[in-house]
């Protein structure tokens, strides 16, 4: 295979959560995770433009805590679970650990939006924000 | 801002598809995209484990064609579309052109993959593979 070059993910924004522990982090948001801030980075203000309180978005961060090296988990962390291959999961340890979670907007006050239902981290790294499709009709 | 460490991606895999031109390749999946096959390096076959066919997949590539510098688009390219921020749409020209699609799998062979519904051109490079989160009861 040839290798790919410029495959460098910048920096987008970051998230402000008081989840600061993976351990204690809910897996996934609509399991209880608090609400969080977006902050954007000025020089992305412009990528922003049109989003609104009450939107649905999917927001794709870079998990920054996963381990890169793993291939196999037991689903939910439980040994309970047949291990599958994290291309099979959820698992944040994954050869490239983006995140993608669906939040909802609450608020948007310039470069900060706030967001319902992000079990991300304090800290972690935005790298992508796209609207969820909707029915081909809706386009 | 603190700038993030090591947000390099790497390929695991890579599209093999009949559309090579982007101006004639369908803007999402459930549009007419033809059948694809997505090629893993065998580096990564422990990650696909429990893949089979009749699965929905999220697939997660690098638009290696967009353009990183866009921050603001006409939706779906037509001009009669208000300018929108490429955050809040599903513009391929955005500062990290990750692609989101969501397939159906045909078929498992080994290190190969048979897909329904995906918009993505040939050679495009694979970065994630995951399940699309069902019910809360379902995980």
């Amino acid at each position: 295979m040839p290798e790919s070059t410029a495959m460098e993910l910048v920096t987008v924004g970051t998230v402000e959560s008081p989840l600061t522990d993976r351990a204690a982090a809910p897996k996934q948001g609509d399991e209880g995770a608090p609400e969080a801030w977006l902050i954007f980075d000025q020089r992305f203000a412009d990528a922003l433009y049109g989003i609104a309180a009450g939107d649905d978005l999917l927001l794709l961060t870079w998990l920054d805590r996963a381990d890169r090296d793993v291939l196999r988990v037991h689903p939910r962390g439980d040994p309970a679970n047949p291990e599958q291959g994290v291309f099979n999961t959820r698992s944040p340890d994954r050869p490239n650990p983006v995140g993608l979670h669906r939040v909802t907007v609450i608020a948007v006050d310039g470069l900060r939006i706030r967001v319902r239902d992000l079990e991300a981290l304090h800290g972690t790294p935005i790298i992508d924000v796209k609207p969820p499709l909707g029915g081909i009709e809706e386009r």
